[in-house]
């Protein structure tokens, strides 16, 4: 069985070899004519790998998202196509919980009394730490990284509330609602996590009336897909709403130096690293092990798409 | 049944009345002569408490710590002592895993990337960011405090060591050593997490010898007692050893403006507030309460001391 790799796809020869030992031959891609059976990597548009890999029959993305992906010329190939979602689950829960008790914990504050080396008296100190115990987050979507968001909260003693389609129950929420009933539980939310996948329904669905539902000093963080926000309307419904915003996705990556998401004192934006991770690849070459053994024994594949 | 409360606690009216409902009057504290059966509050040396309140047979402290009481002039007189113990624990939790996350996002560079209005490349913005999954933590204290620490990261994923007197097994814990054993598990730890009582043992516990035996990229965390750091072997150390440093306590506090804690760029400081929380009188209450009761039933009462 051949599997073709993606150049550069940064696996390290112990886990090259491992990959081997799943019972693959493995082959760079070269944007070249190559036979092969599997292909694994971030696949982009245009999808060259289609037409130059023969005998394709199985794509393995090593990325979660495949919004970018027109996926009809696999469906018409009968090439099977996984993406890689989990891959990034556990870092992008890390961050989320890194940022609502960065918010909680007033922790800014001190960093700054820090740079004046001032240890303010206790009830100046104090007056605004608080704590992630208790308190109502409503994360919108629930799949493998709202899942891994929520299984965490649940331990610090949050309340935690999940959106979906059509409000199907999920392991690790308290309870979930369909997103056509987001209005009953957005109202109430102390934090509401975006980590929902980019679609036609999702684009520009973080806009004026999303934000303006919220409580004044709610707290949003999106590490979903930066197109899902509606950058003026976000800048418009801070002068009045809201306590603070993290992002690590915006409308348009590398954001312009210019823009002004990045002087907004209530907006905190990441570059895009909620999902990177040390052990990134080494979740990326155990899902494609995974993949390929199923692949090879006619078993279900694992995040199969088409 | 009579409570004496020590004055400006900061309860609402609504925690007094379901304080009153557990079956006391209440009557407040004002350096004079007084009768009664419980005090509750932060009591202080001189314990003019004892003194002055007839009748006094049940000390309930909303305090944690008790190393700087005397409490032998309450074993004279038969007064029963018992601590806060728990009161501060899920504030303390969370503060502790804040700052393990924000050291292994790399969370600082991106708060002085936002200054710069920079989105840097990926492979840059990504090199140092790392993940709480399947890191090793030694949490020195397997009390209240370091339970509910211990309680969040194995939900993370992340390896967890307690060290304590005897080594006694304590749930949440991966395992746990004896503090005699602590050098067969400091060369390892990614993180150590100090929450210990302050006593004659604990003291100075925190030197030269203890931060050496640390790998290079290690992080220390101190929740528990200034008094249990040597500031200059910690200065000294940190010039070759350890990542990071978080000190929530300091030897003197508050902490003088002129301190090379502050400008050191490997140490972070909080002013004391790892323990602040807007639910913590919450949690006072209903110590006090369970306790009130305990003592109202004569049956065993929680946290007792002496």
């Amino acid at each position: 069985m051949k599997l073709i790799l993606q150049k550069d796809l940064g696996f390290s020869e112990k886990q090259i070899e491992e990959i081997k030992d799943s019972g693959v031959s493995i082959n760079y891609y070269n944007n070249e004519i190559i036979e092969g059976d599997i292909f694994a990597g971030f696949p982009r548009q245009p999808f060259s790998e289609i037409e130059n890999i023969v005998g394709l029959k199985f794509v393995q993305s090593l990325m979660v998202g495949f919004d970018h992906l027109n996926l009809n010329a696999l469906l018409d190939r009968g090439i099977i196509f996984a993406s890689g979602s989990g891959v990034n689950s556990v870092p992008i829960a890390e961050y989320v919980i890194l940022k609502i008790l960065d918010h909680l914990k007033d922790a800014q504050k001190f960093r700054d009394q820090q740079q004046l080396a001032l240890w303010n008296n206790r009830v100046e100190n104090a007056k605004n730490v608080d704590e992630l115990y208790g308190k109502k987050v409503v994360i919108l979507g629930t799949g493998s990284i709202g899942s891994e968001v929520a299984k965490r909260l649940q331990v610090f003693g949050a309340s935690v509330i999940g959106v979906n389609t059509k409000g199907s129950k999920v392991e690790h929420f308290d309870h979930t609602v369909s997103i056509d009933n987001i209005n009953t539980v957005l109202k109430d939310a102390d934090f509401t996590v975006g980590c929902l996948p980019l679609n036609e329904y999702t684009k520009n669905i973080y806009d004026y009336d999303f934000f303006s539902q919220m409580k004044n000093d709610a707290v949003f963080i999106n590490v979903g897909r930066g197109a899902q926000l509606n950058e003026a309307d976000l800048l418009k419904v801070l002068k009045t709403h809201l306590a603070h915003v993290y992002l690590d996705v915006v409308p348009s990556e590398p954001l312009n130096s210019d823009s002004k998401l990045w002087s907004n004192k209530k907006i905190s934006i990441t570059p895009h690293i909620s999902s990177s991770s040390l052990y990134l690849r080494e979740r990326m070459k155990d899902l494609l092990i995974y993949n390929i053994k199923q692949f090879l024994n006619n078993e279900e594949i694992k995040n199969r798409v088409v």
